[in-house]
């Protein structure tokens, strides 16, 4: 049971989890004590609707009580069969950091957050215990490794809001999947292991706007999937056409290469400078290669 | 600001929400009214932690307004690049889900639960904007259908967890993407658009326990991962060896299964009579075959 008794410590309570605050207060001196009576409204909606990705870090620790608790929120995901496949990998260390940061693309907040997350697929583990139960071994075919993968995605996304409900910020890094042969021999993965997402974790030092996002019917569908005209897609992509377009007029080293370049929209930008076919054609094969490696792609 | 004024009130307001209820309560009665003085905490937390999967429903429709927060929750999730590669499906025509009953391997949750969602990998929409916009257009290869299930995973997470704090129920079932192939044709899926994680979405009928999970230190490495000996697999695992086999053994359809199979742990019954090395070689090739037939096989 929490009492409070001023105003000031509920408001800073409610901004060190990052939460939005609702509150009736008022002062009743009752046997010469200030009491506020009302109601704090901490709402999971105002932490799912709060992320945002956080680049910048203060130079400060989080708790390891802190830590568990992010960990063990993300522990009660959901998990296929409930077999857990995937490894959580909390990296530290400022050598490791230094070699992540290199797999990372030269990512800053590698360096910068005092924590790295690496969720894995991870099927090692359970094969094990096949093994010592005399059980038959299998677990080593592409539709276990996207178990292990949508399992290990589902545990990142609990504990980043855990995290986040708790005033920590984050950034998830694309490059943990694209790079994960790099980042396996790193952190040392055994066959059956696969790093899948991964982000920064740490007090934020920012507090960037939140990103625009497309709007809900051009993402939702209702019964079947109904194909987007291109009158459809002109309007869905509007607005994001004008502030993506913008957020890159504004910062003058990526104006510059938009310039230098010749783009003209923001697909443009998407497809000429951000993600080339040649950069995913790459990415695919490392990622195939490396399912092939860690001994995930016996499907026959 | 909410200000409550009977202890009643409040705790139906977190019953509703299905969310633990912290408070310190007290009457006092100034100008004839009486007041709670205290805090409420919701913690996001206690919906992280209160996960467990429902199968069974109340015959009750979710409201539009319920379910379109609900969307609207799991579009802040991070999503790479921001180019929120995914499609969501709502399916609530009794005639589709029947069908989708038979392509999720029979589970009546399809049919009994007022709202099936499906979340898919989808490249389609953006390449239809890239189309527009004189942009080259790719993403029709491996790696981007990965980016498109991780993001559409990160989504359907989001989503469930703003249902759960509203009070309804679901079970993710991994027929979603073991049967893609009958998903999609079911779902008119265009190419570049793959179903990856789904669920049934009501209000709940049961109130089951939460299920067993693997202690903490058995799925959490520091720095590096830090493999598993014999000795750690069977401490790792001896609460869920005990807890798991008598679940099976409670339940005289699956205990008689168990015998017939003459199978003598619970590492025996996951892979000779729950996931057979068979049945994972054919899921392989049905989502391998499948990302084929929906253009994300291009490596090269």
């Amino acid at each position: 049971m929490i009492v409070l008794h001023y105003n000031l410590i509920i408001q800073n309570l409610c901004r060190n989890k990052g939460i939005f605050l609702d509150i009736g207060y008022d002062f009743l001196f009752i046997s010469n004590k200030p009491f506020i009576w009302g109601v704090i409204v901490l709402e999971l909606n105002d932490v799912l609707h709060g992320h945002k990705s956080i680049r910048e870090y203060e130079d400060k620790d989080v708790s390891q009580e802190l830590l568990e608790q992010i960990l063990d929120a993300g522990i009660r995901a959901s998990s296929s069969g409930n077999m857990q496949s995937y490894s959580i990998i909390v990296t530290k260390d400022k050598e490791l950091k230094k070699k992540l940061y290199t797999a990372h693309m030269d990512q800053s907040m590698v360096i910068d957050a005092p924590i790295l997350l690496t969720f894995c697929a991870d099927f090692n583990r359970m094969r094990k215990w096949l093994t010592l139960n005399d059980a038959p071994v299998h677990f080593d075919n592409f539709m276990s490794f996207m178990i292990g993968a949508i399992d290990a995605t589902l545990v990142a996304q609990n504990c980043a809001l855990a995290a986040e409900n708790a005033g920590l910020g984050l950034c998830y890094m694309g490059s943990t999947l694209a790079n994960c042969n790099q980042i396996g021999e790193i952190l040392n993965l055994p066959p059956n292991v696969v790093p899948i997402v991964g982000y920064s974790l740490g007090y934020p030092k920012e507090n960037p706007p939140l990103r625009d996002r497309l709007p809900r019917h051009g993402l939702v569908h209702y019964e079947q999937y109904n194909d987007y005209s291109n009158e459809e897609i002109l309007e869905i992509y509007k607005d994001r056409d004008e502030k993506g377009w913008k957020r890159y007029m504004d910062i003058p080293k990526l104006k510059e290469m938009t310039e230098q370049l010749g783009l003209k929209n923001l697909a443009q930008i998407y497809t000429i400078a951000k993600y080339t076919q040649e950069s995913h054609h790459q990415f695919s094969n490392t990622v195939l290669d490396y399912l092939e490696k860690q001994n995930y792609m016996n499907n026959k």
